[in-house]
This record gives structure tokens, C-alpha cells and sequence, in this order.
């Protein structure tokens, strides 16, 4: 099955991620139908008012002709969803999501979908601190990086699909397992995240009216949804107290250089990090040039 | 003595902040002859080229005819610096400087200045992790704040002066004293900009690419300079500790939480986060109206 044969599309939760997927599709010219799954009528309203969507419905059983069903709710909801797509989906459908955890989602679909029917995980890193399909925008996955993971036990024809439909929005796909991929994200991005919680919790109110942009800017994360977080966190729970450990491990070297007052030691933490940041820097850059 | 009948200011260190002060003074209409002093001829030429600067000199004897000096050299510069001054500037001169912490450089002025000769510890809110002064533009205090941090000796007439220097390069006054100042700092500047450098060094570069334009965000500070950074730790070093071991304690009862899955403290981690970051962006917002 190819991207541009199929018919029936499927996106369970249209909002900012589910939406800017419906609108990228029809973006890049891909003729299939896309039907908005949601619970909420005004969210399925939207999304076809801004023609994320060609059909709405409030229940599971309208993704059953789909050939491909992508998951975007929150991870909270992957058990319940995957529980009902079971029973409706025919085989040969190939389901994805957008979770920002993999273990626990590929671990789910494993047990829960039935033979035949193919399960490949993936994790968009595109997104706003925003919810909801009013921020949808056709462009919002354009040249950032999308984490496909099979398993062993994937359909390599499954994965291509899949990886077509991110490069059809404008991504790049880079492929991990489950394990890996949460591991990496536990220190990139969850660590980043839940650091920017504490370094806002940690001042008083009158205290952040002095910061500077430089502090929204570090912090910006921290406005990110709170169920959505909560749901990452319980789903990578392991990788993330690693990740915490490591950071704590950062500040005590920090702290032995900061009290002896050892300014080589002070110097070398400050530089390994901009000279890391700087190279990561013009690796983006570079990798934009190639590609563009 | 007011801005506007001032006829003679020096700027010690003319780079990406001594610069946008003559540029932001020039456009302002203080009409003031704006001498540049460094070690540098090259960078003296660029301020001259800019025209940030009316003269250029090497030698901070230059500085003797000024009625202000605006110390804008690495914070670890001062104490030579303010020794050379001493001997160079006439009664009535104002001086201030640009650092990033308060309380050493108020001490060392107050040790080593002559009495009536005035020093007032200026901290302007803006800025850019890159250096020099080819970034330098009138505009780059515009709407940020400037503490300003006068001690119980400090003249009423000198900290007006001051205070009117920030306002015309478009900044928002706020006073402190030095210790508050440090202290506050300490968790919102100093302790975010060292906990970026943390996220970065613990994880591999082939980790690192992977990761999405927020972790590029969330770090920009990283790619600050590292002397310049070196300075401010050691000057800060007692509220910089503070800080690492509150975010420690922070970065505890989340442990705490995830090891026990409990859901209702992690939701109440990543809200109260979100509700003070929420709130001091549209506090933010609501300030940059009131003053437009």
C-alpha cells in the first residue's frame, strides 16, 4: 500500500497535531478522505471549517474502511482507543500515533490489535505549547524531525507507509526502537521540560516579574499542557528519574567547582556546553542547507 | 546634573552592550560627546564605523574629562578597571557599569573610589549570547528592564542620572539593592543559564541531534560566553549554591512522585508551573500595554 493509493484516512483526536496532519495531507496532494474522529462536536466543527477534515465522527466504529488510522489523542487515552479500534479495523490496516513516548504504546498495540492488522509508532517533534486544531497549520511538521519505531516484528511495508506519510508533511524520519527513542527523549526533552517546571516553581511571583525574555524563553515549555506532560511522565517513568540523576550529577560537579572556587573547572563546564550547543547549532543549520 | 546637559560620557568596553548604549544614547538626542575605551583597535574602529562612539582611545586616562563612565567590560575587569579610574576622574563624575551581579562591584567601588565621585550598579536586562560590537543596535534595551541598585550612601542626584540613562535607551527602571538584586538573579537568570549548560553536557552529540528546535530554545543561553559566565559565578558563588539546592529540592519531590506513580502530585508540579508561567507572560503582556 502506497501513500498516494490510499483512500481512507482516519485521525482519531483532529486538534493541533491531528489537524496540521489533515491539513499537510491535503497540502501535498494526497486525495484520500480524511475522517476527524473526536469527542467533542465545536473541535470536529473547526476542523472541518478549516478543512483539516472532509468527515466527522464521534465514535470509533467510523474508522473501520479506513486503511490508515492515526492515533492523536493523548497518550492517556491509547489503551481505550486501541481496545475499540481492535474490534473495528479490518486487516491490513496500518495504525500510527504522535506520542511522545513509544515503550508503552508499542507495547499496547502488540497485545491488543489482532494479526494482520499493523501497528508502527511514531513521534512528530513539532508541536507549540498551544492546543487545540485552531493552531493547526499546514506547515507545522515542515523540516523537523519525526521518530518512526518498529519493531522486530514490524511490517517493513507498514514502516514505509509510514514513513511516507511524515516525509508527505514535510518531515524527516529517523528510525529507533521504542526503548532507545524513550531513553534519548527522557534526557532531550522530558528532562528539558520538567526542568523548566522547576525553575518556575522555584521563584516567587514577585521574584519572575524582574526576569528577562531570556527566562520566558527558557521556560516556555513549562506552559506546555499539563495532562498531556502528566501522561509522558507516567509512560517513561524509568528513563525520566535516569535523566534526573544525571542532571543531579551535573550540579554536584557544578557545586565541588563553585565552592572550591576552582575557575579551570568553572570554565571547562561553561565551554563543554557552548561548544556542544554551538556544534548542534550548525548541525541544524547544515542539515536544513542539504536538504532544502 | 541631568542627561540632557550632559556634554562628556565615556564607555569603557564599547562591545554588544557599551555599543547599543551610544547608539541608543545617539538616537535618544543626549548630545553628549560619547568616547569609546578598549584594548582593541579593531573593535574601537567597528564603534567608530557603527557610530556608537564619537572617539576611540586605548587608554582609560581617556576617561578624565567624562561626567559619566559606563564600566561595560567583563564583570572580572572591574576591579583593575575601577583602580585605574580612581586616579583619573574628576569630583561629580557618575560611574556605572553594566554587570550582571551587583554586590561586588558596589563593594569594590565603594572601597575603591574617592569620595565625591559616584558609583551606581546598573543591570540591563538585554542582551544576546553573542558578543561584540558588530551585534550592537539602538533598540536592544527597548521595553527590557534595568535594575538599578544604589546602597544607603549612594546620592539621590547621582541614581536620577542613572536611572534617566536607562529610560532613554527605552528601559524600564527597577531598584533593588545589591543583595537583593544577586539573590534574585541567582534563580532567575544565573541558575537557568547553568542548568541549560547541565541539559547539554549530559547528553552524547549523536543524542543530541536528534532533538527538536525547543531543546535548541531551551538552551540557547548555553551558547553564552564563557568568560563572561565565569564572572558571574565566582561573583555570586553563596546565592548561585542557594539556587542549584533549590532546584535540587524541586527535582526531589518529582522524584518522589513519579517512583510512587502518583498522579494528582505530578499533575500539581506541571500546573502550578504552568499557571505561574501563564501568568507572567500576560504579566508581561499587560506592562509592555500600560507603558506603550
Amino acid at each position: 500500500m502506497k501513500l498516494q493509493n490510499l483512500e481512507d484516512i482516519a485521525i482519531i483526536g483532529p486538534g493541533l497535531l491531528g489537524g496540521s496532519i489533515g491539513l499537510g495531507l491535503k497540502s501535498s496532494g494526497i486525495a484520500a478522505r480524511v475522517t476527524g474522529i473526536g469527542h467533542r462536536t465545536a473541535s470536529l466543527d473547526k476542523a472541518m471549517a478549516i478543512g483539516a477534515i472532509d468527515r466527522a465522527g464521534l465514535d470509533v466504529r467510523e474508522a473501520s474502511s479506513a486503511q490508515l488510522v492515526i492515533l492523536a489523542t493523548p497518550i492517556g487515552l491509547f489503551e481505550p482507543m486501541l481496545t475499540h479500534l481492535r474490534d473495528v479495523v479490518k486487516p491490513g490496516t496500518v495504525i500510527t500515533d504522535v506520542g511522545s513516548t513509544k515503550r508503552s504504546v508499542c507495547t499496547l498495540a502488540g497485545r491488543l490489535l489482532p494479526r494482520g492488522v499493523w501497528f508502527v509508532g511514531s513521534h512528530p517533534m513539532a508541536g507549540s505549547e498551544r492546543r487545540g486544531v485552531e493552531f493547526a497549520r499546514s506547515d507545522l511538521f515542515a523540516n523537523a524531525t519525526c521518530i518512526v519505531t518498529p519493531t522486530r516484528s514490524t511490517s517493513v511495508r507498514a514502516v514505509r507507509l509510514i514513513e511516507g506519510l511524515w516525509q508527505a508533511v514535510g518531515m524527516r524520519v529517523v528510525c529507533l526502537s521504542p526503548a532507545r527513542h524513550d531513553k534519548i527523549l527522557a534526557k532531550i526533552s522530558h528532562l528539558p521540560h520538567l526542568t523548566a517546571a522547576a525553575l518556575v516553581n522555584l521563584s516567587r511571583e514577585g521574584e519572575l516579574t524582574i526576569s528577562g525574555m531570556g527566562f520566558l524563553d527558557n521556560t516556555r515549555v513549562a506552559s506546555g499542557d499539563v495532562t498531556l506532560w502528566h501522561d509522558i511522565i507516567r509512560s517513561n517513568p524509568d528513563h525520566i528519574l535516569a535523566a534526573t540523576a544525571a542532571l543531579r550529577k551535573q550540579l554536584d560537579r557544578l557545586d565541588q567547582a563553585i565552592r572550591s572556587d576552582d575557575s579551570a573547572r568553572i570554565k571547562h563546564f561553561l565551554r563543554t556546553a557552548k561548544r556542544k550547543r554551538d556544534w548542534l547549532l550548525q548541525h541544524k543549520i547544515d542539515t536544513d542547507r542539504l536538504e532544502a
